[in-house]
């Protein structure tokens, strides 16, 4: 595994041909934001390129999709941007497993599996990452690739909430909205953060209901459950938004979101208020990601899941 | 009434003596953010100042206030910051309506009462407009200044989410991370947006259970009533974050929240979700404040109320 500096994935970028992008799974705005800029500017430069994701790119990201169809070609060059793991190409994995040529993450806890890294800790997104990447190149930014960009640091930060938010980050996005002044920043976030469906409201109103509070209110688990999104008509990937419901209590440091993915079987968001390094937690149980947002699976009993939750944290607090 | 730049706004700063600074009544994070910075490089310039606000500063934005004690002293200069019109002075008004001799505002709204106004309606907050007057001014900003800055522009904002947000929003924010990186911006946003008390929770699902929707769901009504505030524990006062619950169904464009203060007598806030003029609205009420989001008060009966929001909202949709 050779690291590269942000100079050296542009050449890297330059002299590629006919890439493949692969992305995470349940994928999120800032891999997909990703992607689609890196395939509109690999496209710019008279390359070809495409995203390969093992799941469907949910419908509200729908306006990062470019119009031209996908084109046809086998791949000279892997390319995965904001994956940690190799885990997370999904059913990808197979196929790609010990491939990818080029990763440009921003994951304290990537694996290193690629030839070549660009891995920079500190930056909120690996859409921020690839800003650097693209202005370092005198890349020609377009609407596209801005929105793109935009939206992939908006989510990846709670809409520049969260402390991965840097001055950097103010800055890439203050540049975008001076050279793109027509796009509607405003209607990007509303869609990303504040809009819900009616099932998802009431599925909220549910969840919000049987909220469990822990360690004299430290920690809350929420549980999306089957029953919940049946009863109100939501699908489980539909609550992906929710995981910063259970820290909405005043003094919880740690909020804790299961979702039942099928009975038994338990996707779990963990996220840290204050100083908890929740990713550390997640790691015990296989998975990883964000000193302040981590995530990872468990199967067992509610009651079960339960337990081995709060007394990790609890060994954390 | 004379129209000041930013550098005659900085002249007029440093000339003034033993100013009284005048805040809006139920006062925000963008009018305390304002009038506390103010006060701070006043007295960093060995001046007297002090804030005034008809109600006092909610507890939650106490971090922004000054340890040293105020001082006692009769104003020589009334300043105002944040405030669009001498009514929103409140018990202030009987004292010092006619009185102020410089008002920095942001306000389309504003009334242009003061002697002297520095307005700019393009900034997100009165605190971006300070921030460039104190720059301008070659002001040495400390934690304290920069706390008080930060906390307006993300407040009026919705932490960078609404279309106030501009560069310059995004550059001012940058500025002081990077002068100031010790100060925790993720717990100051923590605390804006995200934290509730159970009552507020409690509060919260019993107002999103009674959603009210109007003109094919173009339309949301919730309603903060002194029964939903007496039986979850809550002041009305707390109800102030809200405003943007009506919002979040999808297809919504304006939604509407009705605090009831006292039986028969309602505090109205709208919020624009793409381009109706809600301060337009707001304003045929006696009210106002911004396109995508502004205020007024009604009274009578709740039946009285929904239908005159209604059809005003009609009539501009």
């Amino acid at each position: 595994m050779i690291r590269l500096d942000t100079a050296q994935t542009g050449a890297f970028l330059r002299s590629c041909e006919d890439a493949y992008i692969l992305i995470h799974r349940s994928p999120d705005g800032d891999c997909i934001g990703s992607g689609y800029s890196l395939q509109a500017v690999l496209r710019q430069m008279g390359k070809r390129a495409k995203v390969l994701c093992a799941d469907p790119i949910p419908p509200r990201f729908g306006f990062l999709l470019p119009e031209e169809p996908e084109e046809e070609f086998a791949p000279k060059c892997i390319i995965s941007v904001d994956v940690a793991d190799e885990t997370l190409f999904g059913d990808l994995e197979k196929t790609y497993r010990g491939r990818v040529d080029l990763c440009i993450d921003h994951h304290i806890s990537n694996r290193e599996y690629a030839a070549h890294l660009l891995l920079d800790a500190g930056a909120s997104s690996a859409c921020e990452v690839l800003c650097r990447v693209y202005r370092e190149m005198g890349v020609t930014f377009t609407e596209e690739i801005a929105k793109c960009l935009y939206t992939g640091m908006a989510t990846d930060t709670g809409c520049f909430k969260f402390d991965n938010t840097g001055a950097g980050t103010f800055r890439a996005a203050a540049d975008l909205m001076e050279e793109f002044p027509s796009v509607r920043y405003d209607l990007i976030n509303r869609a990303m953060f504040d809009v819900k469906t009616p099932g998802q409201i009431r599925a909220e109103i549910a969840m919000l209901q049987h909220m469990e509070y822990f360690l004299d209110g430290r920690v809350t688990i929420v549980w999306a459950t089957l029953a919940i999104c049946r009863e109100n008509g939501v699908d489980e990937r539909d609550m992906e938004g929710l995981a910063n419901l259970a820290l909405s209590p005043e003094g919880v440091e740690v909020g804790i979101t299961v979702r039942e993915r099928e009975p038994g079987q338990f996707k779990i968001s963990l996220r840290s208020a204050k100083d908890v390094n929740v990713s550390a937690i997640c790691q015990t149980f296989g998975g990883g990601g964000h000193i302040k947002a981590a995530g990872c699976t468990l199967s067992g009993t509610p009651d079960e899941v339960r337990s081995q939750l709060i007394a990790a944290v609890e060994a954390a607090l």
